[in-house]
């Protein structure tokens, strides 16, 4: 039976874990995102070296056992949801930092260092690793590459994928390869580092990683600017744009989540507007571009915070942690569109338009320098109907971001949740290429199967 | 005959211009790269628009016949050198802008548009299109797309990949499929506009681009500094870093460049130092990352200019055209590789060794805030052997800048003049899956055969 053949690879293996205790099982079955449907896995194995993953691949490949790969479980579109049969590879034990070097402003990490523990690493020599998803302090590195995560800072130091270099993968009949390379700059070959970048484990298992880092800015300002509505809120986004300042951070939190923040820890920021743009310069020029923002937004009639005040920082910092977490007697579904950042305004309207049109529930944060939107739809449990009404809303958010030239995906990635919609946004050509792509790396198809692109329509 | 149909085409795309004079394919027949084995295309082909393009592909792809596509015809390793029995598919004549939206801070372009129009046209929104490879104006953004273009300030704004959101490209079977997306951010399915980046037209022809724009500094400052010799300016690189500076340009230039320049511009740069450091910092913080610069550089012995000196300008504008022209009774090779940032001075100690060693001409200058230098070798053409020995200077140069975690080519790409290196940088089996990929979107293999990948060693 396959499950003692799995087992037995711990004689060869010694310090690979296989756990299949229920509790284990259940633990491991979900990340974050919706569940559409419950599935425990077969297994829950844990390698601590690359030969031990490349062992448990080839052991899969034997067995024709599907590999749903996990670094945190923090995501939120089901990427590592469990799949009938699978086993569940947690890459979590793998952490370790196997090189900084400084001068040449690299890192090689394992797959599951843990994003926020790379940058202490960093930080001791001046350095950072740029991509910063407000999962920063669970997520890891590998789980931030197979989504290709994005975050707070990515308007100015851009995605996951502008800092990796280099990749080790295990294929899925356990081969190891590399792609990419240690330089900043290279052209030798197709770009296959990019093409595991966020590919949520559908292509390959991501064992090892160099990233560039960036430098850590010599200094930072943080802006506050409340605003009367959301429209002139996003207004002014385009015009810190057209005044050509480059924030490194640039988010807008329309009213109803300032409602839920004063909710949750008392503040009184809703009182104060109905929108709310927190805005970060950094490096050597963040004083003279802090002020040109605060003019700016200023003279749209914005209500701006005063410099060095510190209350600006702490709303970035509870924007960081504003992810809303689960509310017991609340359905609520989230959705992560991008949309260009000139049909802001537009698609927010349409957003509002929508949850009274469907009477659900709605509030907004933006990562507005990148048109990046994460609308939260909501209705109460006992809400009769109020599924139907909260789906409806959300199917025509994602149909209405794609007509303004948007995407049904900023940065979460599809997973499994979002798989239905990526027909809309896709053509069936593109499609079928990718299924092809995928068949060249996973020719029987055990690795993620379900997620990220559309299996076989035949 | 297969030629006599290709004439019939213009029948049905009655701008399609097909030509087979002998002075044409003549012209046609190599770009700027080394010709290793002259060959003539059938016929040069200007589409003018995607239809064409998809007529052509269709008729290759029925008779067998190879396409190579070919933009300006700038790239330096034979990538639009002509193969047997191939058409020249030129792109040059699509060369609208079909959309510029400075709100959203994107342009669409046809694939034939010239680096600097596009350029000057963003100029008008106080934007830019960022990569600005020395070529910029003259070579065309679908070769710069097709070759993954660095140039002199991607230290700072990232490579072609890093500005290109979104591309249509027709397919060996003149398929036209949609890429990537308008958005910033997105990761809905794989990184395919990724994989055409950088394929040197082996995958598809990109026909349309859409790119991100970002917004022209606030202000520019230029620091030149010469240093009594090449390592010294080398560790200047590596402390601006330490200062955490990100300067936009970094170019470092040897003793042998600067007599080269002086005997080609009578200027007396030699005489001031045996390397030259040119840096030039942006944006809000330019001045202040300028003073700094300017410490740093003098603390380690370099003789810095003065602020506001033209002079700094008017180096950094003989660099971006310092690519030597041919020069009649020399035999000249030149080579692209990138190395770690810290491996510079060590690399370069090598370079001389060989030039020594062999006895050839060695010249240098380097991109080097990504590491990415470009070494000349020559002989006389007279001198006896001097092929010889420029060759072994060469192969010797790629494999030294291996061993040091190095890459063949750092932004030319591999074309047909680097094939040969590449099993020295790629493994077989990741060489297997670009060949397998490759035969995903081109299975007749009819897409500029020979470049980029080795064909099947079957
Ligand atoms: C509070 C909170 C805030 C968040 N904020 C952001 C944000 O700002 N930006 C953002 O982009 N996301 C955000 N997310 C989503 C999530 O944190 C990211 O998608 C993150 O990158 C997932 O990392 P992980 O280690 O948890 O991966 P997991 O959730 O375990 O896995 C994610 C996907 O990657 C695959 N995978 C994981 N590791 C590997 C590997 N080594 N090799 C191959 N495939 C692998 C999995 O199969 C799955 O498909 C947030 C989530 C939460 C809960
Ligand atoms: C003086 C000079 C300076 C240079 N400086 C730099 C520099 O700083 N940085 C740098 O990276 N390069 C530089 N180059 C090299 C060259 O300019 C670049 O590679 C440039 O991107 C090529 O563009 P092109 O339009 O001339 O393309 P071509 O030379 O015509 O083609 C280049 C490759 O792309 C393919 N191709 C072209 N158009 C398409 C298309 N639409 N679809 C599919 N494939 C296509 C061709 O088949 C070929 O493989 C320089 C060259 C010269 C002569």
């Amino acid at each position: 039976m396959s499950l003692d053949a799995l087992h037995d690879l711990t004689l060869t293996g010694p310090n690979l874990l296989v756990e299949t205790a229920p509790e284990v099982l259940a633990a491991y079955a979900t990340d974050q995102g919706p569940v559409l449907a419950y599935i425990e896995p077969l297994a829950v194995v844990w390698p601590t070296s690359v030969a031990d993953v490349q062992l448990v691949l080839r052991w899969a490949s034997a067995t024709g056992t599907a590999v749903v790969p996990r670094g945190a479980g923090t995501g939120v579109s089901g990427g590592a949801h469990a799949t009938g049969g699978c086993i569940i590879l947690c890459l979590d034990r793998m952490n370790r930092i196997l090189e900084i070097n400084a001068q040449d402003e690299v890192a090689v990490v394992e797959p599951g260092m843990i994003n926020a523990d790379l940058n202490a690493a960093a930080a001791a020599h001046g350095l950072m690793y740029a991509p910063d998803p407000a999962s920063y302090l669970t997520s890891t590195i590998g789980g931030n590459v197979a989504t290709n995560a994005g975050g707070l800072r990515c308007a100015k130091y851009g995605v996951t994928r502008d800092s990796v270099l280099a990749l080790d993968v295990v294929l899925a009949d356990g081969t190891l390869i590399s792609t990419g390379r240690r330089t900043f700059k290279g052209v030798a070959g197709y770009d296959l580092t990019s093409l595991f970048t966020g590919s949520e484990g559908t292509l390959g298992i991501i064992v090892g990683i160099t990233v560039r880092l960036r430098y850590l800015p010599v200094e930072i300002r943080t802006i506050a600017a409340f605003f009367p509505d959301f429209p002139t809120a996003a207004a002014g986004v385009l015009a810190v744009g057209a005044a050509r300042v480059q924030p490194a951070i640039m988010e807008l939190l329309d009213g109803a989540t300032l409602t839920a923040l004063d909710e949750a820890h008392g503040s009184d920021l809703r009182a104060r507007g109905d929108a709310l743009l927190l805005i970060q310069t950094d490096g050597f020029g963040a004083g003279a571009e802090a002020d040109v923002v605060r003019s700016v937004l200023s003279e749209l009639g914005g209500t701006v915070s005063t410099e060095g005040a510190a209350e600006a920082e702490r709303l970035v910092e509870l924007r960081r942690h504003s992810r809303g977490d689960a509310v017991p007697d609340q359905l609520r579904v989230g959705e992560d569109v991008a949309v260009p950042r000139s049909a802001l305004v537009r698609y927010v309207a349409e957003l509002e338009r929508m949850a009274r049109q469907y009477r659900v529930n709605l509030k907004v944060v933006a990562h507005a320098g990148d048109g990046n939107l994460h609308p939260t739809f909501w209705v109460q449990a006992a809400d009769n109907g109020g599924r139907e009404r909260l789906d409806a809303a959300l199917d025509e958010s994602i149909a209405v971001a794609l007509t303004m030239g948007g995407t049904i995906t900023g940065e979460h990635g599809v997973g499994q949740f979002k798989l239905h919609w990526l027909p809309q946004e896709q053509r069936a050509e593109v499609l079928e290429l990718q299924r092809r792509v995928k068949a060249v790396f996973d020719p029987a198809g055990i690795l993620n199967p379900g997620k990220a692109i559309p299996g076989d329509p035949h």
